[in-house]
């Protein structure tokens, strides 16, 4: 027998002693599903809204009970990482000897819950119902508490059965995800070394339907920023000088009307600034992708698509930057009528940015619009918010990728690629401070009602991810040889993206 | 001594003796000044705001204390008159027999105090200061808590000392001023016997300032509505979602931005239908009030006049009806950001109108643009709000204007004519259901923050007016026999008005 024999015999032994962990795993996983149910239900019934000051302490006591179930799970080395806002929850498992590490991302904080009266339970009494509707309720179920107790879940039942993991695996999960990880960057550079890995997976991500599932090469970027238009000191009498003195409601629906032309592209000099045009790629991945507009439209209660002309309602969301006024304030929104003319009123406003968009350029772009563009008698104020996420695109051929289309493909059709609408800062932050891509792997789906009343999680992506997490770190190990330049090239089956 | 020189004789020592009693009255008012101070904190300190159901309660304490003051201050049958919603306080003294019937009129509602942190001092604990600013502060103490005490004050002072007033004087305080007065045509309906008058006079009105005083011969109308936009049924995540489906916020702002024409009429088919042509003699009012443009645009905070083109800024308040938004709101108005496609927005708007416009077919007219001017891909619904006023206009030479212009001289340059840019239901309603005008005679200013934060009421304005309204209930026994149409025509010297 060869030398070369013998590695194949030993490889082949290894693989076969790795499969029966996963099965081992899986089984653990599988008989205590009301434990790991109740993991979520107990994370999720803490608001831990990161945009809300008054829910700083919610943000501390989601964090704390992550270190003590991360600990519970048998990770080691846990502990916070602070920043000047919400913390960061590290832990790690580091005893894989030559086998890669892998960095697994994930947030702990949540959107906001207004408007309350839509919801039909209490977004913080989240409920789960494996009888009939089988599903969970409640704010953060998806995004991103369900998605985060996926790979912890999968490593602890790797730990409670084979005492051991596949791969080396480090967490990182962050508390400001939901206000754009204003704090990240800074943390990722502090901690450089304690961080440092060969590949990074986000639980922050999605499937396609319960029966599609896709792989997500790039997402939008984001920056966002307030408007206040004010035009008189205090609220006037509407009767006494309405019609006389400018109304800033006025002005600032005049402003806001003025941002799009009529062909619903962004009327700002300088906004499309590096935007690149749409591939052949990009155009063929959107037509392949399973998607039926009409059905959406109708189940968002939609009269029809709308957006720019001359791209597809795919393409506007995964191509093209967009500009949306995501809150509007002035004068008075009490019961009934006061009659007045306001003194001011304020607009926040989000962009969406595509590769290569540069944020920082955008924002400046926005600020020279909007100093240039006042209505008569009326002053305008730029406020930068702090939410600001640089595009995001990845190669399609990565080790983590065809980790993860391989386990995809087990329990779905697909997977497809596509672009996320979404902005998560910390896939091109990571790339940008510790070199390394980021493969999203996540269960949530478009219909769970993320950041909207009644967000939901289903019973069968929960399980179903919890699984392919198991499988995932299992083939990490098989195709992962440590960094990414020594991947096999003849494994390669998916084209080649153009970054 | 022929019949005709007795006549005169007695006439002339019933003026003497009258001439008195104000004299007595006046001396009263003056020494009892901090009682009198004391009564309008007390009232002020009561926050009736009708607009607020929460406030509810409060509406009936102000009415409640108004009962206890009107008996303190020697009224007879002083009662509450109920309606669907807030009450008014009526009262009378009906013993000067022969004399005339005088209906005062006032209201003891109020603004809401929105936004509260603009206020200097908490707007519920009135205070005035004697001895520096000379001012009250507070919310109401000018509008109109300030205005219906004098009146009320001064019948108690003609009591306290003459044991009788000149003129017979009916009281009707209403509690919904400040909401369009939407059950008082009922209230007028149902107590027309008991209302019933020669003359009407308003303690809801103002001076033009602590120099010049003014009667206005006319208020503008009001109607208002709400518009709410929707295109989703939930809120969207903006990343998911953005840039592929109308934003109702763009939409409103669309709709709001298109109610204006660029050179500041409102575009809006129907809407300028009956208004009235300016007359050279409404050209010659606005040219001789005393104005200082430049001034009040500086004391406003406003960096210059806006409005309809080809008017002056008098004219855009008291000849031109208006449309205002007088608040908007939709998305998320919290701190930081959340990154939405709101589902929904709504805009409040209120309209001044002018004669002959009718509210009712402005209204339809606003309605019907309303439902053809939708946005792409957007559901408007249009509400009417309960505000509702018809424009008014009074002739110039009535028995009670000539009354008050003799009285208003004493103390002032002028009265200049001229006309309210905003809308006291009250006045259009007495005319309509009790066949009688009615004349304004307040001391409010248009410097004291009606309907703003910071509220204020000058103590020279609250004691002139006090003593103001002592010698008009005098005036109006001399002058007034009755009947409008019973006035000796020679002493008019004033212009007849074209109504």
């Amino acid at each position: 027998m060869g030398i070369h024999s013998v590695l194949l015999l030993s490889s082949t032994l290894i693989a076969l002693s790795r499969a029966s962990t996963v099965d081992d795993a899986t089984k653990y996983s599988k008989e205590n599903v009301k434990d790991i149910d109740a993991d979520l239900l107990k994370l999720a019934a803490i608001p831990s809204i990161s945009s809300l000051p008054e829910h700083a302490r919610d943000i501390v006591a989601a964090s704390e009970w992550l270190i003590e179930k991360l600990k519970a799970a048998g990770l080691e080395n846990v502990k916070l990482l602070p920043t000047k806002a919400q913390p960061s929850v590290y832990a790690e498992w580091l005893r894989a000897t030559g086998a890669p590490t892998v960095l697994i991302y994930g947030h702990y904080d949540v959107q906001p819950v207004d408007p309350l009266e839509l919801w039909d339970t209490p977004p913080f009494e989240p409920k789960v119902d494996r009888k009939d509707k089988m599903l969970f309720n409640g704010r953060g179920v998806s995004d991103d508490k369900g998605g985060l107790l996926q790979p912890i879940h999968a490593v602890e039942a790797y730990l409670k059965t084979s005492k051991q993991l596949p791969v080396n695996v480090k967490f990182l999960l962050e508390g400001q995800e939901e206000i754009g990880s204003p704090n990240l960057a800074e943390l990722l550079q502090e901690h450089k070394d304690l961080l440092r890995a060969d590949i990074a997976l986000s639980a922050d991500g999605g499937q396609i339907s319960p029966k599609h599932s896709g792989i997500a090469l790039g997402l939008r970027g984001a920056v966002a920023f307030e408007v206040e238009a004010q035009t008189v000191d205090v609220d006037l009498h509407s009767g006494m000088k309405g019609g006389s003195v400018q109304n800033p409601i006025h002005a600032l629906a005049q402003f806001i009307d003025n941002l799009h032309a009529p062909n619903g592209s962004v009327k700002v000099e300088g906004f499309y600034r590096g935007v690149q045009e749409r591939t052949a790629e990009d155009i063929a991945d959107a037509a392949a992708y399973p998607f039926d507009e009409e059905a959406e439209m109708k189940s968002l209660g939609a009269l029809g698509p709308h957006g720019e002309d001359g791209y597809t309602t795919l393409e506007r969301r995964w191509l093209r930057p967009t500009l949306e006024v995501v809150g509007i304030w002035g004068g008075f929104t009490g019961t009934g009528i006061k009659t007045i003319v306001p003194s001011k009123a304020t607009a926040k406003i989000s962009c969406r940015l595509v590769p290569d968009q540069d944020p920082v350029e955008v924002l400046e772009a926005l600020r020279a619009h909007t100093k240039s563009h006042a209505p008569p008698q009326t002053r305008l104020t730029f406020r930068k918010l702090p939410f600001h996420a640089q595009p995001y695109l990845m190669p399609r051929d990565t080790v983590a990728n065809r980790a993860a289309t391989k386990v995809l493909k087990e329990h779905f059709e697909g997977p497809f690629f596509y672009r996320e609408g979404g902005s998560i800062p910390a896939l091109a932050l990571m790339k940008e401070h510790l070199g390394i891509w980021c493969t999203s792997f996540g269960f949530g789906l478009s219909t769970d009602n993320l950041h909207s009343p009644n967000e939901r999680y289903m019973v069968s992506m929960w399980d179903k991810g919890r699984e392919a997490w198991i499988k995932l770190l299992h083939e990490m190990s098989v195709l992962g040889s440590g960094q990414e330049e020594q991947a096999e090239p003849d494994m390669s089956t998916v084209l080649k993206d153009e970054l």
